[in-house]
């Protein structure tokens, strides 16, 4: 059986597995589990994982949830299908890419959704009802400013690539965030010569499947600014 | 040169990893950098980690920070002095613990120290100047909820572990976040028996080590409630 990866390309982690997989040579398939409409959380999709969250895989008999163990989990079962510097076998390399995606989640990823989710999530689910508070926003704008000051002075630096001398998944992670508030027109690169740099680096070095895995991104970002 | 661990152990997941390193055969020393006095900003720690934050390690003239990218390249590097069980080597049982981490940053420890910085550290650092907004009070509520509840449902379900049959690195991260919030008498597993008996059933099978490393805690809980 092949493997089977569950995925909304809406989603920012979907959209790095997805790109890391088709720089590999491993075989997959996709599953399109609309998060808009609940699928998953629906108990089929529960089965697969009890998170309920996107992105998730199905590996013959083992199911799997959290892109970085999904990732972790992949290159050690396919190590000969990933290119090295994707997920680097040697220990302070890997320990590196490690750092930075247990950063991640509340760091690149902490900061760029929140301000998505008040800006963007909250009126759009609730049909244009409901929207964030002021104190909300502020916070919300106040983490992202910290959340990529740590993302730059910690990771980046006067580097090419955040962890190591390669793109590696951490550079996937963390412009896949980044891309998401293109959506409600925030430059998270603003004022960041570097970072601005950085992100031009690693889409040139993914495309064209960069574009391709964005292209559900676009579209909701061109809708979303009609 | 011995491994060099850099902690405060008022703090959760520099407490997690204390035990978990009391657990091994890994020799180490303790390196106190105080939280409450800024050492973690000052320059000579920056050298060791520009997160600024603990735990950290120094291991010759490697350092890192992140938790359980310590604890990974730790029990890479020493795993012949690492029981198995604590992060096993088996690839699925390895991935059912990277996915408890990777949920940990913005679940466990999400929930639980959300609350806990709004109802202790705020009024704290600010000498009783400062208090989180009823709004922010809420959503912290609603969210610690939501994520013991994901604890629940995603790993604890009818297991005496949070991933596998034996204890690991996942069940000392989830309780040393949950131990934080009795300084705030919070009883997270309030009206949650299953989750109750996991706590008991960690700090039974850690004791002593786990009341030792707990001190600080329990000294800071006890001076907060006077
Ligand atoms: N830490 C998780 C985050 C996954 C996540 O939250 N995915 C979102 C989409 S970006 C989701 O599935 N949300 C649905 C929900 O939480 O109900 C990972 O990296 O896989
Ligand atoms: N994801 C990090 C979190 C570390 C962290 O935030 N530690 C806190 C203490 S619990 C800290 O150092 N805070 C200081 C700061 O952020 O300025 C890890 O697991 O190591």
């Amino acid at each position: 059986m092949l493997l089977k990866v569950y995925v909304d390309l809406r989603s920012q982690p979907c959209r790095a597995l997805i790109i890391f997989l088709k720089n590999t040579k491993i075989p997959f398939e996709i599953e399109t589990i609309n998060l808009r409409t609940g699928d998953h959380k629906k108990p089929e999709f529960v089965k697969i994982t009890p998170l309920c969250t996107l992105p998730a895989i199905q590996d013959g008999d083992f199911s799997l949830g959290e892109t970085v163990a999904i990732i972790r989990y992949l290159a050690t079962k396919y190590s000969d299908l990933v290119p090295d510097h994707w997920y680097p076998k040697d220990l302070k390399k890997r320990a590196r890419v490690d750092e930075y995606m247990a950063f991640h989640h509340t760091g690149t990823r902490g900061g760029c959704c929140g301000i998505f989710i008040s800006e963007v999530l909250i009126p759009l689910y609730s049909g244009g009802k409901q929207h964030a508070s002021e104190e909300r926003l502020k916070r919300d704008e106040e983490n992202l400013t910290k959340q990529i000051d740590k993302l730059e002075t910690a990771f980046l630096q006067d580097n090419d690539w955040l962890a190591g001398d390669d793109i590696s998944v951490a550079d996937v992670l963390a412009v896949s965030e980044i891309m998401e508030n293109t959506v409600n027109g925030r430059d998270v690169a603003e004022g960041r010569p570097k970072l601005r740099a950085f992100i031009d680096r690693v889409k040139n070095r993914l495309n064209p499947v960069f574009d391709e895995v964005h292209e559900a991104l676009y579209a909701f970002r061109d809708s979303y600014n009609k």
